[in-house]
């Protein structure tokens, strides 16, 4: 069964060792925050920091382990239509649309809604990290560090495929960025299997 | 008075708001981890996430403020003889020298060093975030994404100059990994002082 995210919305949901987890662009140019926690001890999350110690790379795909702030492995990218995905920023909040867009009223964005969703397994806003940001496009310049936020790589159909190595929370959001999603706020599906999906055979 | 961080060791102190923090490399290519917390709350800690954000950069150096996870400015950087800096790796840790060096009996490093000085502030392992690595030059490839870590820019003597902009916990080290610090472990200098170093007028 594929679940949709509605636009600038989000998700929790237990994910156990061994299941897959598989992130869907349906429209495409939309991204999903994603972050996770362990299931038996929820101090234990995903660290962007060591992911990207760990793979010598910025740039996370097919064959990279997603490693918990005590370098355990919570996932695994087994396929990846879409090579291209961000693990530096923080989700966007009514801060970020504040400090960044300048809105008067701002939206709760990713941060709000990832905050939703964790409460009920016990994990407070100061709990969320950096997230694995699924299809969002982060431009670097080597020289300056520099970054710009592009349009995402995916087009619709477009899909991501992780494996858990522990028994974990998840949470997933469609992102609520104007900048990273090209202008248009369009939903995320997902789909949680207990084997291989076919198209990754 | 300036004092002395000793080879693969850290420290931590408070720093109150309005007092300046000069961090100093005596002997040149030395990193030193940098984390912050907020005295009257140590769960909002610094946040490379937000910091880099809301830069719109990678690499941060005079006049850019040092975001906390809740988007608050804790620190602000008024000086910087060096002008790169790190703000997206993980304090180097046993898992560290195991997964990347292949070490058998690994050192503790930044991670158990910046565990042991912020025990007495009641923040434990997994309280510890991305640190701002200061002095360590880290290069990306804008296409791969592929990260090598390179000597540091600092030569002897070379400083960098913050400005508490809330009451604060700071934990600093002087870094134990080898490739960092161009494979030697030297100390950090650093010094709290009131006013504005004659450095920096």
């Amino acid at each position: 069964m594929v679940s949709r995210i509605a636009p600038r919305s989000g998700t929790a949901f237990r994910l156990d060792k061994g299941q897959y987890l598989t992130v869907i662009d349906p429209e495409g140019e939309q991204v999903s925050d994603l972050l996770a926690y362990s299931a038996a001890d929820t101090r234990e999350y995903i660290s962007s920091g060591r992911s990207i110690d760990y793979a010598g790379r910025m740039f996370l795909t097919t064959g990279d382990p997603l490693y918990s702030n005590r370098s355990n492995v919570m996932l695994s990218i087994l396929a990846d239509e879409v090579g291209r995905h961000d693990f530096t920023l923080t989700p966007c909040s009514r801060d970020t649309f504040r400090i960044i867009y300048g809105d008067e009223d701002p939206h709760h964005g990713c941060q709000g809604n990832l905050e939703r969703a964790l409460a009920p397994y016990g994990i407070t806003p100061d709990e969320i990290p950096i997230a694995f940001n699924v299809f969002m496009n982060v431009d670097v310049d080597a020289s300056s560090g520099k970054i710009e936020v592009r349009p995402p790589k995916s087009r619709a159909g477009d899909r991501l495929l992780l494996r858990a190595e522990m028994d974990l929370i998840v949470a997933m959001t469609a992102c609520s960025a104007g900048q990273s999603n090209n202008f248009t706020y369009k939903p995320i599906d997902y789909q949680i299997t207990d084997t291989l999906p076919d198209w990754a055979l």
